[in-house]
């Protein structure tokens, strides 16, 4: 027998509830084990009091903790307490699957390292992708290659926002309310369109990937909330869209990591990712190209990845490998390929003007557009490192020039 | 320490050993083990005189059998000695990996039923999707959902062919020489190109997902020696390509299976599978649609699954699972949903036989489109099953009209 305690049962709690609930015959006729879920925390007893399986649900921890169950499955979310409870739980050598991406950006190694000690594992595949298998073929199956990079659309309710932008032409407090309306976006929508949620996933996949001590603050995060139907616009017409991009690059003892707004060409794998679907693409110097795509949250896609974590538990597979991750590399927060941009200009200025422009980007091809309403200019200039670039639009200004954003084209 | 042999010493072989070799003092580190590549079997020794590692090499089978390995990874492809070899070292407690789809299509439940006797690990991550980690998160991280289909191209050599018949309007055979000198299709391309490839691979796959005894020579398999570049035209204009698809459906207790040509619309997610891409649709019922894309084939890909492979046997990761695949089954061949289809006539007939055939097809909206050269007609009917189709078809003789080619619109 192995018994299970839930924290938290919220939608995803529910949904992992349901999944137990629907295999436990499977499990018991595959790994001759009979699971148990015989304990739920949550804050509202009250609440769950007309649920058949009431006698599960409990508002104390420390009935969870004298109860000892074999593995528990924190998806409270939130960093406090839910830190506390699945330390404690790792060092009296229970197991822990966790969908909680900020408490894994922010203390999984640690944590990681507390599991490895105790000889439990300590798993959270669902926090990153929701329910598209991603951690494991990364550690696992792609364990022979020297990851180069990684692009990926991890953020579903900006995907959303965007989408809608680009495919009904709404404006960006429109979508979001959508994306609202439709569950995606909580009522507090700053982690999502902030970008804050997909730097840390970009931080646990990398740190994961390249074996590095990723600090998910550092990250260079620009969200969404600033984008305007002008440059949806302009990015339709070079048949690109806008996507929120989280991007890592390893080479030599360079990391760089960014999550940012960036130009796609629509028919690259990126720019096929829309709606609330997620998307990772993984450059591995043995195994070239890979994309995972799939259903970024959700109650069922996440409970699924939970799920599976569990099989692995049930499987036996505690990691015993050695956690290693160096802190000895250079952390790039602007991005160092020579690049095409697109620098949008919202001030009007005399016809002479657009040659100085011209001039302070000599001798490499531009293009100077106009959004629809004439209230923009969109600049698109090639070959260069986001640092040169920051250079030129340092000039910009002393020709009363302000670029108001710039978006990297991401080819 | 973990001693290696390696049985095969092809393309996928020579990655294999390169990758092991780049990659021992990573797995020191990871999972403080020597791993050794010991001995390679090659039937022709002489080739490998200059070999730098030429005292690995040896054409005995039993010097390999005495040296007793602790792990045998199998690359020599083909059901014998493949088969007696495999058999031979799980029999032995010996972990084996292997990307033989042939092997382990034909043979793979016995197989698996001998490693668990033994209490190693039989793995194949490798067959199917080359270098894409697709069996792993099948089994594991999916374990939780039902899954309702597979829709994969999973042959690149076919995949490679049609898209440069769509993309350059090249004739069948042009593009199969294409596909020869750029190493993708072998000089016997019959295993590829009449589907049988394809076939092995989503038998493994769906006995995996459904937990069924599929026997692979069953199933409806069409290859695609007999498109022509009026079909590649006709789904053009229909804003359509024609992929080689292998396609498995569960429901209740039916299983269709299918290896075949169809239409699909450019900008779904299969039908931007383009050259020799593979890749793979996975529907369950808790994550939803999900696909998992990259290269299928190939001298470092496949060699990254098989390192995939050994780090999961690193992690003492034996399948403690109960194998119970059932024979309790419908096997349905024709596509049981209601679809739309493409049928191809390329007799000419009187202009009143276009009454009959929409007489045929009744109340139900077909179009019939003239190819550019005027030699074949194309009807498009939606709204029946295959068997139902077959009907219409058989029908369609009493009038004269021979259906010469049909295709499944695939949605």
């Amino acid at each position: 027998m192995k018994s299970i305690a839930l924290l938290g049962y919220g939608t995803v709690g529910s949904g992992v509830y349901e999944i137990i609930e629907k295999n436990l015959e499977d499990i018991k006729n595959k790994y001759n084990i009979d699971l148990k879920l015989n304990l739920i925390l949550v804050s509202n007893l009250k609440k769950y009091s007309s649920h058949n399986e009431f006698n599960l649900f409990t508002n104390s921890i420390d009935v969870i903790k004298n109860a000892s169950p074999d593995i528990v499955i924190e998806v409270m979310g939130g960093l406090h307490p839910a830190y506390e409870y699945v330390k404690y739980f790792l060092e009296h050598s229970k197991h822990v699957i966790t969908a909680n991406k900020d408490l894994i950006a922010e203390y999984g190694e640690e944590l990681m390292n507390i599991a490895k000690h105790n000889n439990v594992s300590l798993m959270f595949e669902a926090s990153v992708g929701g329910g598209i298998p991603i951690l494991k073929p990364l550690k696992e199956c792609l364990g022979g290659n020297n990851i180069e990079s990684i692009a990926a659309i991890i953020n579903g309710t900006t995907n959303f926002i965007l989408s809608k932008m680009y495919d009904e032409n709404m404006g960006y407090f429109e979508a979001l309310k959508l994306a609202q309306d439709a569950g995606f976006a909580e009522s507090d929508p700053t982690s999502d369109v902030e970008g804050l949620d997909a730097s840390r996933k970009i931080s646990i996949l990398s740190s994961l990937a390249y074996s590095k001590k990723i600090d998910w603050k550092k990250i260079k995060t620009i969200g969404i909330t600033d984008i305007n139907l002008n440059d949806i616009t302009n990015a339709k017409s070079k048949k690109h869209k806008i996507k929120l991009l989280a991007i890592s690059k390893q080479n030599d003892g360079d990391v760089y990591l960014s999550v940012r707004p960036v130009f796609v060409h629509r028919s690259s794998s990126i720019g096929k990712i829309d709606n609330e679907f997620n998307g990772v693409v993984i450059d591995g110097d043995s195994v070239g190209n890979l994309m995972f795509y799939g259903k970024g949250a959700g109650k069922y896609p996440t409970a699924s990845s939970i799920f599976g974590d569990l099989i692995a538990i049930m499987q036996n597979q505690v990691d015993n490998s050695n956690i290693k991750l160096s802190s000895d590399f250079n952390f790039i927060k602007n991005f160092p390929l020579k690049s095409k941009w697109v620098l949008r200009i919202d001030t009007n200025f005399p016809d002479e003007t657009t040659s100085q422009i011209l001039d302070e980007f000599s001798n490499l091809p531009i293009t100077i557009d106009k959004s629809g309403d004439n209230k923009s200019l969109y600049i698109t200039v090639s070959e260069f490192t986001e640092d040169e670039l920051l250079e030129k639009i340092e000039n910009l200004k002393n020709i009363s020039v302000k670029v108001t954003k710039y978006f990297l084209i991401y080819e």
